[in-house]
This record gives structure tokens, sequence and C-alpha cells, in this order.
């Protein structure tokens, strides 16, 4: 039930996402439905080819009506969200969060191991994102030096770990989701980030 | 029947832009092959793969056969189509036009939702492109101004209320086709576009 | 057996491919991990979804074991590979070769006709290398002038032909893997180069 609701909230967020790279770049409606919704499914369509089973918005329209809303909502307000700050940052981040749980819980439920549920999450987490940025001609997270990719394999890695351990899923859910929202937000906050493979070779 | 000839219209006239855009780059035989088969197939490999329906190339090898025959074509003969007045964009605009029928269609058939099929439609007529222009570094139509998206949407989008309203599959190909032709040869002929994002912000 | 072998080895070197874009762009281990998984698995998931079987790397985790160590090598030892000439295309080329190789190999084995065969071998050989660089934001072999798909398909080619011709597997996985990697090695170091389409056309 939780992880349904993440679900929904995944595919909404990085609609979101979608929805601001087609308003910053004057897209019509069509082009802000067209990148909403593939930002949004892009990542869950991924991880449910690789996993072999139906893909999830072929099987449940709801997600693209949920899409299709998110668009229409953008379209009219998202001069309004551009007032926060890093609006796209954020919606990504938590998109992030919860694809990353999703990811992995998805994989375990069909049965997979361990290595790929964690795999399934990350790739999943990261795959929507990177989706929007090539379509749209942005040079991608997953190459700059904040913390990213790190706070979807912390996302994924320890909802794998709490249900390996027996934790309810929706708790694991939650405790895991909160994991990577942290590191994505001390990385857009703070500009937290790992050291990097030259920083270790030069001291 | 007339399904089946759009879908091998729409591989070849995309096997077409995908050779054009090797010639432009003065690439070798084998790069032409390459360029024309994945420009050509790409968009219903996504459609299969998406519908968890057998890839249709693997199935037929026809088509294969054709994405052959129009690389040798264009091998000798790519500088006499440069004659004409925007040969890709054009055989780009049949391609989209015919798989955006197509793509719906075919998701019709296997029994989805209309949503799924107007989808299917749209991402199917323009993922060949896209993938043509992220291989070859050329900026993608996606993101400009002028109706792309949009005519791919058009033409999916009254296949599936044609065939919703009983019309008979190859006059709604026809009609739905033609919507999208007008739609998208407007766009090159007179730059049509919608109005974008800004335009409506900032009257 | 040897096929086995070969797949190993196209992952492993794939992976130190993407590991070393990931130490030149001085990304952190997460990165590493995260480049060298993909553009090692990359191709060979291509193939498998295109087939219609299950991913390999789901079915065995042993693929994703690979990765890791190579990640985890190259953390540690990137810098001494850098002092070989051109690492990173030598690595691709042994990679390109043994994938070619293979995937034309398990399109044989799934039942698929020659055609398919050749083209799973050439799209499932590049494949990986199109995702490192897109991901990374560099340009991509593929429309460098240089011998490159063209070495993928002389591979996977001759491979189909020797075995229609009923050469045992492993000698025709070794000598289809060397075609490829003499005429990507050649491109490496004199330049080879098929006749481009300009150079025909104004001689």
């Amino acid at each position: 039930m939780l992880l349904q609701l993440l679900d929904y909230l995944g595919v909404a967020v990085f609609a979101v996402t979608g929805g601001i790279v087609a308003s910053r770049k004057q897209l019509d409606f069509i082009a802000f439905l067209f990148f909403a919704t593939l930002t949004g499914i892009g990542g869950g369509t991924l991880r449910d080819l690789l996993l072999g089973v139906p893909v999830f918005w072929v099987v449940n329209e709801a997600y693209l009506v949920v899409c299709l809303v998110v668009s229409v909502f953008l379209w009219f307000f998202a001069h309004g969200i551009e007032r926060f700050n890093k609006p796209l940052r954020w919606a990504d981040a938590v998109g992030v969060s919860a694809y990353s749980v999703m990811g992995a819980a998805k994989a375990l439920n069909v049965g997979d191991t361990l290595l790929v549920a964690v795999l399934m999450g990350v790739s999943t987490a990261t795959f929507g994102g990177v989706l929007r940025d090539t379509l749209a001609q942005e040079p991608s997270s997953i190459v700059k030096s904040e913390i990213y990719v790190s706070a979807a394999f912390a996302g994924a890695g320890s909802y794998v770990l709490l249900a390996q351990f027996g934790v309810v899923p929706w708790v694991a859910a939650i405790l895991a989701g909160s994991v990577a929202m942290i590191l994505r937000g001390g990385a857009i906050l703070h500009g937290w980030s790992l050291p990097g493979y030259g920083h270790r070779r030069r001291p």
C-alpha cells in the first residue's frame, strides 16, 4: 500500500521535473505532456523490462493519468513553482529517493537476488532523469561530482538490507527513502560529495 | 494489409533518414547500414518491447532486408536525394505519420487501453528519430518549437478515436496518417507551431 | 564453455572502459560502480531484451560481481592502466570483438535467423560503448570515420558464416573474434578506415 503510494509519488515528481524542463525550454503543451510522461514513467519502464514483468503503465493506465494531470498543472503553474529554490533539483531528489526504494522492492518481490535488487533500484531511480536530460540535451547529474547515484545506491541498498533483516516493507521503505533523501538533500544544500578519484590520487 | 504496408513504409522512410544522416557525416557503407537499420526499426522495437510482444524484425526478417535495400540505394543515390528540398525532414515526416498510426494500431490489437495506445503511437513515432539524432549527436526535433511531437500525437489520437467509433482500420489509418502528415508538413513548410509556454506567460 | 568465458570477458573489459571513463571524470566510487556496470552489461541486456529471453545478469548475479571487482580494481589502479597506450580504446576493442561474437552466438542458439543474428551481434557489441559515451557526454566512436561498427559487423558476420558451415562454436568464436580484433586494432594503430561516402563522390 505504501509502496503503491511511493510508486505514484515517484512517477508524479519525476513528471514534475519533466514538465519544468519543458517550461524552461518554452515548449508547447504536447511537449509538456511528452516530457512529463517519459520522465515520469521512464525509470519504472526500464525496471519492468529488465525484470521481464509487464510494464506497469500498460497494465494500469492510472499512471498515465497522473502524468497528464501533472502536465496540465505545470502548464498553468510552472512559473509559480520556479519561485521556489531549485524546484527541479528538489523534485528530482524526491523522485530518486522514491524510485530507488520502489525499484529494489519490486525486484525483491519478483524474487530476484540482493545484488540485482540494488542495481534495479539504482538504475531505475536514475534512468528517468537521464532520459529527460538526454532528450532535452542538458548535462546530466550523473557526471557531476555531487552525491547523486550514491543517494540512489544508499536508498536501494538500505531497503534491501532492512528487508533482509525482516523489517516490514513500509517501515523499511520510509527509512531507506529518508536515507536517500538526506544524502541527496545534503548534496543540493551543501554540495556534499564523496571523494572523487583525482582527489584521492593527488592529495 | 494496409497496416502492414504502412509498417514497411515507416521502416523504409526512417531508414532513409538514417542513411541521409550517415551520408552527411561521410561515413562508410557499414555505418550507412547501421544508421539506416537502427533508425528504421528503432521505434517499432520500443513499441514491441513495451507491449511485451515479440520484436517484429526478430519474427520477420523482411524488415531487415528493407533496411539493407534502402542502405544500398542511398549509398549510390544520397547525393541525388539531397537535390530535393529538405529530404531528411520530409522523409522523417512520413515516418512519424506512418509510425504514429501503426504504433497506436498495434497497441489496440494487443488489447491495450486507449491512453496506452496513444502514448505507444507517440513514443514509437518519435523514438527512431531520437535514436538517430542522439547517435549522430545532432540536435533533436523534440526540443524545437515547431510542431513535431504534436503531429505524432494527432496521428495516434485520431486513429484511436476513429477506431473507437468503428471506422474500418484502413480508412482510419489513411485519415489519421493524413492528419499527422498535414500538421508536420505545415511545420516544415510554414513553421507551424503551437503556442509555447513563454508566449502564453508574457504576452 | 568458451562462449561463456567470452561473455565474462566482454562484460569485464567493457566494465574496464566504463571505469576508465569514470576515473578520467574524477568521479566517486559509486559512479565507478555505475559506469563499469552499465557499460559492462549494457550490450548483453539489449541483446536479451530484443531476443525476448531473461536478462543474463538477472538470472546469474556473477556478472554483477565481475563488474564490482573491476570497479574496485580500477579505483586503485586506473592511474597505472593509464600508463599504457590508449587503454580505453584497446579494452573497448576487446569488448566489441567478444560481444559481437557472443551476440550472434546467443541469437543463433535461440533459433533466430542469420540476418537477425548478425544485427544482434553488431548492436549488442556497440551498445555498451554508446551508452557509456552518451552518459559521460563524450563523442561516440560510432560517428568517427575509423573502422568501428564494421569490426563488429565482421566479427558477427564471420561467426554466423562459420557456424553455418558447421565449424564448432569455439573455433568459430576464436576466428570471428580475431577478425573483429584485427580490424579494430588496425583502426586504432594505423587509422584503418573504409571509404566514406564523400570520398567516393568527390574523387
